[in-house]
């Protein structure tokens, strides 16, 4: 096929869109919510044939989902993680899930706004901002695969299943995409506590990406580099920080609370 | 001393203002900290005198506290955390801790916002509650005994030192204490999903207590009987549910995001 070719484009755009998650009770909880559309079941054959297993191949038959059986290597690459895989991992064909480049190809036509985050280490916070920002009816989370953490089942458990609603949208580093963001007319604000702007005057409806740093170091310097203003939010109390996907909350929700 | 004497009441008001922690990082850590102020450290006699012990008796000496030692039995009675308590225990008198009841009979003049939390168990999530309300400006949360996470190093950690600047009102039971809170005048707000009206828009200026139920099960129903109106916050995507800490912010916040 040529790379440019519609049929390659296609094809890509749906391995793209596919989110691999792992671990028997998230793999388990996915072929039960028939509202996700499910792509393939990976089995190590090595698994023992208990129940669990037994339940999640009637499922896949039932739901008309190809079964692929791999001897423990071949199922590691596929969950990237073989330490908590437990034998099982799941594709995911979510339309939501994606990559930064792609959505920026085709930039839809009203304001969008969407969280970018630097240095999200911790998954609990990660699945909490999902959630915060899903309810809270941001666009997109632009998430990167250096230095924050990933889908996986902890992040997905604490997102409450909103990690399967949300449009995600994977880079290899935040920077690079920031700059592309910019060039296409995107506002790039900074969350930090040292800004001199707060989040309240933050006005004009324009694309935006709020940018949220770890929540010790803050947003990183290369990052930082990118962004075109800083926005705090003031608190009382002389408390200094909030947790990160209180912030989230903060940004999504501040139209209407 | 009189039940009712000037002398007792100061006496009880004092007693109520302390706030015992334990375990060995958050005793030290709160030595550390000048601006905490302190009132008397507990050691087991137990204890092995290591580095760490030597630091808090060297500390409290500097600062003129008062060390009591206790046998095994005697210690846990202070922390009443026997296995978490690690022979160290530490009483703040905090002038912002004290009784719901207390708070009732000196009501401020302006009008107050309240949390009340009813069913919070998860510890992590009641730090991360005191952290927002902290920095959103709330007056004060009330803690029931039953059926809430209570101040233990867990709670410290996630508060992120705000557990010593929040004004925490305790109390035994959640209903008869806001049924006291109604009596005088107070508006009491249920924050529920399934509620008509929303957080956005409560308006004027009465002192109001936003009552907090669990992620899982909502507000209690002898609760819910105390409550003036239920309040809901407005989710996208379908979104069941936030983060309590994340709700406890979106409160705290609504005036100025």
């Amino acid at each position: 096929m040529v790379e440019d070719s519609p049929e390659y484009l296609q094809k890509r755009a749906f391995y793209d869109s596919l989110l691999t998650i792992y671990g028997r009770k998230p793999v388990l909880e996915a072929l039960e919510d028939l509202s996700l559309p499910v792509h393939k079941l990976h089995l190590a054959r090595s698994n023992r044939r208990d129940h669990l297993i037994a339940r999640m191949e009637q499922l896949a038959t039932e739901r008309q989902v190809e079964i692929a059986h791999w001897d423990r290597k071949g199922l590691s690459r596929i969950s990237k993680n073989a330490r908590q895989d437990q034998g099982v991992a799941l594709d995911l064909a979510l339309p939501h899930y994606g990559t930064a480049e792609a959505f920026l190809q085709q930039l839809p036509e009203k304001p969008c706004e969407l969280l970018a985050l630097d240095g999200i280490t911790n998954p609990q916070n990660l699945g909490m901002i999902i959630r915060s920002a899903c309810a809270g009816g941001m666009d997109g989370i632009i998430l990167p695969k250096k230095g924050c953490a990933q889908m996986d089942p902890l992040v997905i458990k604490a997102s409450t299943g909103t990690a399967f609603k949300m449009r995600l949208l994977r880079c290899e580093k935040l920077a690079p995409i920031l700059a592309k963001f910019r060039e296409q007319g995107a506002r790039i604000c900074g969350l930090s506590s040292h800004a001199r702007d707060t989040l309240a005057g933050l006005d004009g409806r324009q694309p935006t990406v709020f940018v949220l740093g770890n929540e010790t170091r803050g947003v990183s310097d290369d990052v930082a580099g990118q962004c075109t203003q800083l926005l705090r939010i003031p608190m009382q109390n002389g408390v200094e920080s909030l947790n990160v996907a209180v912030t989230a909350a903060l940004i999504g929700f501040r139209r209407q609370t």
